[in-house]
């Protein structure tokens, strides 16, 4: 088992999804001081619809920016062919393909039903095959659906399973609305290890119930080497009813390197990227280590 | 490795300590709805200082009324031989004594040294024991100190030992300032098991740097079968800067019962409960679930 975790940081597109569209300029700020903490994977934004997700409308905008960021591996979120391919002629080099493991989510969320959403997989991966870009399927609802009630895991082993033979780079699973724990999350950890074989498991959790980090410790007890966290706990999804805060990065980063994990985020730079996220969103933000500092501050 | 665990509820003892003292009839509207939850361990004051914690000085009215909950088991903290002595006069069943594993913390806390306050554990003994009142030797700043660092896991080690062959009856690791990680406290518990053989080890955390849950969680993995817990978040120590909240007893309920074990603790309840205590206390506290609901609510 590896003690290095990859941290991907996504305060700019989850983590800003839920918030009144801000400027350009204030992203590029964020970007700047996310990109001082030295992390190597960024989701930037997402290629979705600009009526539905008004704060992603300005993709494209973005997307031209990313350039003057070298060191870092963009993602952007797509749920359609059609994003996938305004992602690609945007520039981006990895896209994220989102599959609801449960059917009302998956309606709500895009108006196709989880086997339909699935079944996209393929051509989500024809349109980035063309330019080179790598695709991860990330499954919503990986553990409860706010209207259908528990995910039978059944269901995100098929989706994990389709991914894999249609040729997904990468496979993710997203505790959508804040509600797994640790042991539900070892339990599917374990169900899709052998199903995914050589990809690489990624985690999504959220803070909602104060397990997210006890769920996402769990997940890298139980093999996942990347997780996604957002600065400050800043985000949610407007499509998930109580679903807010994502897990703070730097409280992450504190509780993984304390425990003997290697990240490749700074965490003092991490504290300072979560103040600018809180500037610029205009409200306190989650984080716990925001308000006590990490040790050396007591 | 059972799947039981003990739940103590801290709310009327580290979850009132630091904020302004409240009336006893408010206390014992706590008390009633903490009763309400079906947990059986309640720490319900402390025989210590009332000029140093005013919030407790009602100590022995409180004890006067325990005997109307006959289903709970009180236990009450103290930190030296005349607050045991009190203690045991008031009617105690159950007495905490506390040491601190570093040395200033122990000297700004009690003025001794932790191998002083270690060697008095026999003497906090002999007053219990012409009562047949059990005794639990609690571990401050078993991880951290904010005045000395990271605590040599040996100094824990030492004091388990003594309380062992003093024979103390409960022993248990406090994470005073919130510092303590997963990782950590695994490897902790893993040391203190073989010295501390057939004694229940406990566990008390604090959610300050947003690990609590998960220290929590790994310090159950790891053996430990009883947990303290406060309602709501309630608490922190005044002689610790920037420490504050237990880990909530709802929260901690919800990861537990979802990952699987058993508690006494009905989670509905709690959140009830940790609304009293937010009503009490006149202001918002930190659990999680009283903000999102369990999942039922979503």
């Amino acid at each position: 088992m590896t003690n290095h975790v990859d941290i991907r940081e996504v305060a700019l597109r989850d983590g800003l999804q839920i918030e009144r569209p801000i400027p350009l300029s204030a992203k590029l700020e964020l970007l700047t001081a996310v990109a001082a903490t030295g992390v190597l994977e960024v989701e930037a934004t997402a290629f979705v619809s600009p009526s539905k997700v008004p704060s992603m409308a300005d993709a494209a905008e973005l997307a031209a920016e990313l350039d003057n960021y070298p060191d870092i591996e963009f993602s952007a979120l797509v749920a359609s062919p059609n994003g996938a391919r305004r992602a690609v002629a945007a520039g981006l080099r990895a896209i994220e393909y989102v599959v609801s493991a449960s059917d009302s989510f998956s309606m709500a969320n895009v108006g196709r039903t989880t086997a339909e959403a699935t079944r996209q997989i393929g051509e989500i991966l024809a349109i980035a095959h063309d330019s080179d870009v790598t695709v991860e399927v990330i499954v919503a609802t990986a553990w409860d659906c706010p209207f259908d009630g528990p995910t039978p895991p059944q269901r995100v082993v098929e989706i994990a399973a389709a991914a894999r033979e249609q040729g997904a780079h990468r496979f993710s699973i997203a505790d959508t609305i804040g509600t797994a724990t640790p042991g539900r999350v070892s339990s599917l950890v374990a169900q899709l290890s052998p199903v995914i074989g050589d990809i690489r498991l990624g985690g999504h959790f959220h803070n909602t119930r104060g397990a997210g980090l006890a769920s996402a410790y769990a997940a890298v007890r139980s093999g996942v080497t990347r997780l996604d966290a957002s600065v400050g706990g800043l985000g949610g999804c407007p499509f998930a009813p109580g679903a807010t805060g994502n897990i703070a990065t730097e409280d992450l980063v504190y509780l993984l390197t304390d425990s003997g994990y290697h990240v490749d985020v700074d965490l003092p730079a991490a504290i300072a990227a979560a103040e600018v996220a809180k500037a610029i969103v205009g409200h306190d933000l989650p984080g716990a280590l925001l308000r006590a500092g990490d040790r050396i501050r007591i």
